[in-house]
């Protein structure tokens, strides 16, 4: 399907970077859910370029419902959101048109597209379009908010400097979705900020590791094969742009563990089946055992860097030079914690309407 | 669709560790392509228990093909695979019913099914499904090599041993194909079976890392959001049972990368467009560049351990011991590689068949 | 999703009419639902070839269920049934293979599978497969019963004579299902089957309408565009062979009438909404209301029939002649309304899941 | 996937008939498919309320292409078409809110949506969302045309009166294109007309039958089960408001055929396989033959009218009576036919990519 994801609670993307407007359309969402203009803008002010650390386009993401909502309530038919672009200077892109930014879209789009792709300003693939992703996404994470489940994602490592590691889920989430560079432990959030700036002067790129954590999700819910909670999170977090790889609960670091320590052990907290530890990220088999759901996505570093590049150009096919010029930003990851947020909720609501009905909500 | 996954090429699995069969049935595989028996038959061979360092179970897999082929070509409506089960001894899980297996989806499967599900053997969860998979997916990889595109796995990584990187991925993928133990390195898979016969004697279980490449993917398939290549094979791997991972490229060691070192620099190479490095993995804006497609998973210890454990007893609601007996694996990477052979190979014919129509092997 | 139907409740449908086996994968059902095996075989007996009437090949549908289902209760995942071909004689239709049966898929299958396709007995296309359906169905019209839901479909017209109107919905929705001849007036059935012996006589066929009936569905289910409830089953509906059209309510005679005649006022039957007329089949916007959804189709005359005909033969792109010979049906609207019922079946429990969640039965 | 349909190009339809915009995005479309604006304005022109047979409301239509085309030519990522809602007088419907429409979605939208959903003006359900779905469709039919497939509709039938029938479909479904009011023989129209009003002098409806025809179609598109032609158009067709039945061929007619007159001979006509009638409206075994598609849909009358009906108030559960006024169509089949071009249109751009492939239109 695309542009479309989900099942019974489904978004589909439109718009590009330099088009009148990005938007998106959340069909299937339940009845009655609160809508919290503040809650919304605040998540898309998350997303917005920071100062010196990011590029310095001015986005207002001005962004409106046009459907589905009346009296910030939705109605239950597909809400649609709508953000204009504004602060477009599509000059500064010209001349990347047929020479292909490196680890960029450019030379895929135009082998999928024959030429017809809007490339002004990455176009479609520009990481322009996950506001509208971020405001779709927070109308999903309010509502799960409603219920009990919570969405936080830190800067787990950027720069090759790691944050701490999650400790009190409830009150790290919370903390997390108040501050602007998500970190848990503020003296590594100032090296990582640094080590950005550093970068930027070099006119390179940093890239990073964002770990997300989901309280309060509800026991059996996904599916043994294919639509695991596994699958299903990480089809739709790979469109996370930059994203290249996702690990649930200890990842990668199982390969080294033995049975006896990779296991968790089970064991009753009050009427409640919980494991000792989490090292499979809250899911078993494909469906959740109500343990916290843990996740750790990489995030490259942001392709455009303004240094020279060997590439091609891809109409005259013969060897170029790229240099960059306009605006960038010298790192994506902690303007992506809150789109991974978004992604989170959208997919985690899916599943939930999946399991539960489209008045799950209730 | 949970038991299903693709768009126009489908897969639907089915089946249970004790039932009658596990089987699988494959919709959209265009008309007109040869099956060659000695080649599934092949790849359920490299999936069966390997003598010492797998269970002891013995399974034939006398896989059959019900519909969908005539005289070993395909008809290009649904194909069906059935494999009976046989040397099911059902008594060795009697005990397990009730205490949940840590790391298993035993608890989150009674969370789901509410009891009524087939907790012999695992049932529907258990690993024993995948023979069915790989049978199908034997006959998407075969059909792929048609096309020259050709897929191998390697153990990566197991019990803390490393085999070698990829290097000449035409001559490596070919040596794989035709080992049991898939790695490039023997000397290095010897000390891998070493420490895996290290572990059973200690009553445990080891995990690892599998890496995947594909060559001759045509550039351009794929989409900009959601059902990108990433995305559509992570829904698809996280359904090979272990997996908790999965990074594309140079994956999560790009978080400590700069731009300039991560970047792929597009080249000519003759009359093709080339990448000098390729840190994304052949998929760039989550469409294919022409580039190997490179992947890793990683496939988490055995969890059924012949050590003791604590856990729940989920129906009474207390806190149990549990203590293994029977048959199991102390690791399955090496067994799972093949799976991911056949898996992948089926996200592929899907998104080829997306791309290029239903007759897009000719 | 081509050979697949559903979101939630999904059916696969495999096999060939001279196949080893056909058989369907109904995956979603609810666990915990009984199997009622002689109510399957009974709705089998209903589809199979009824004496003079029919043809004359004898199947005896010995289906099995391999998979989904322990001590006839359901387990929530897969459930797979299988259903041997016998008395199979592929020598009867040898002489069809290349001169296009007019009417059948011959041509459209040449066309789709260039050659490929099985032919034999009419491949994938062939009647044949909807025993695989019914099967399946049955499972899904038994776990609706549960809820109060039932279904009935009688032939409604056949061979231009009519059967008398739905009267006692209960009543004849009870009355249908046990009958082999599906009418609810004794004397027009016999009428029928005059006909169609007449019919069969002159080696012709006729066709007929089948009318259908459901009770007790709930009010709130469907979708406004698109997965409305009369496009989910008509979507489903045209799969029952020899379907060429659909209508709901008062459906066609609609065109004829004004808005003050066609339009159901509403009104409270004790504390229920219920409507006056019920000329929109128990649905408005796409949406149930409560009343009965009521619904018919019309069922083509047997395409195969002993008298010659003109045709192609489509490998020599010649005009030719086609003389059939073999076993045919002159008629199979009488068979087709069992069909219909599993049909309607798992289109209703997929609409019922995607509403209420997974555990819409309890 | 509710409000969105299809598989490879697919339509997401938004909006309310009193909210701000009113939309769709379709994905999937090829690159470089030419936008001819006049021709999307013509389409919406023959949609619009025309004088004194249809409701006064004045539409703009004022829509806009926001995404997805440069310089009238498709980029190959989502289209989106909005269309804002002007001369909106929401005090018409205000008393409307609990007394349920008889024959319109109010009470099934208070069952579904719990009484959140929006009731002005019929909310998402309004017939006023089908001007994005034509703007929609107009792009998608004008595609159609560049690849030679034309496709007509006719008011084939309304108020009791007929239209003839197609002769020369070129020609008919030329002539059709540019009618007002869509009739093959203008006298029969002239009638229609007269009969609309007379019912509109007497607060009263009238219904009718649309046909349409498809010419160019190749063949080979469809697929056996489920996603036949016949089900993936009906599945489309029943979301244009009001229709209640749809046949394809001769339709409901062949009940009282025998087979030898409804089946439609093959024959070679030059290099091409034809048929000498069009019965099966072009379609066998679900898969286009390459004769024209034929089919009709029942459009039933229009459920507002301005006589007193009974009703209830779906909020105090009581027995009440309804009085409508505002703005009303006492017709709408003569503007459907313009919705069910559209949809035809989006669905076989779907079938058509699903058979050929993203490129099909090169």
């Amino acid at each position: 399907m695309k542009n479309t994801f989900g099942n019974s609670v489904a978004i589909t993307l439109f718009g590009e970077s330099h088009g009148e407007y990005i938007g998106a359309v959340i069909d299937g969402m339940a009845p009655g859910i609160k809508i919290d203009r503040g809650y919304i803008e605040h998540m898309l002010t998350l997303r917005r370029p920071d100062g010196k650390i990011s590029t310095p386009r001015k986005e207002k993401d001005e962004y409106r419902i046009v459907s589905g909502v009346i009296e910030d309530t939705t109605t239950g038919t597909p809400i649609t959101t709508l953000i204009p672009n504004e602060d477009v200077k599509s000059g500064d892109y010209a001349d990347m048109k047929t020479v292909a930014r490196p680890s960029h879209a450019d030379y895929t789009a135009e082998c999928k597209y024959h030429g017809y792709q809007d490339s002004r300003g990455g176009g479609h693939f520009s990481g322009r379009i996950t506001a509208a992703l971020v405001a779709a996404g927070a109308i999903c994470k309010f509502a799960l908010e409603q219920k009990g489940i919570y969405i936080g994602t830190h800067v787990r490592r950027c720069a090759g400097i790691s944050d701490r590691e999650f400790d009190n889920l409830a009150a790290d989430i919370n903390a997390l979705n108040s501050k602007t560079f998500a970190v848990l432990d503020n003296a590594s959030g100032e090296k990582m900020r640094e080590a950005i700036l550093e970068a930027a002067a070099d006119g390179d790129s940093v890239g990073g590791v964002l770990e997300t954590a989901v309280i309060g999700m509800p026991e059996g819910v996904g599916e043994p094969w294919f639509d695991t909670v596994e699958g299903s999170l990480s089809h739709m977090l790979f469109s996370v742009p930059a994203v290249k790889g996702i690990e649930f609960g200890a990842g990668f670091a199982l390969s080294d563990m033995r049975g006896s320590t990779a296991n968790d052990p089970f064991l009753m907290q009050g009427d409640r089946v919980v494991t000792a530890t989490n090292n499979n990220g809250g899911i078993n088999g494909g469906i959740t055992n109500g343990m916290p759901i843990i996740f750790r996505t990489v995030v490259k570093p942001t392709p455009t860097i303004f240094r020279q590049q060997k590439s091609v150009d891809f109409r005259t096919m013969t060897d170029s030079v790229l240099q960059a010029t306009g605006r960038h930003d010298p790192a994506i990851v902690h303007r992506a914690r809150v789109v991974q947020d978004a992604a989170t909720a959208i997919a985690l609501c899916d599943a939930l309407a999946m399991r539960f009905g489209t008045d799950w909500l209730k």
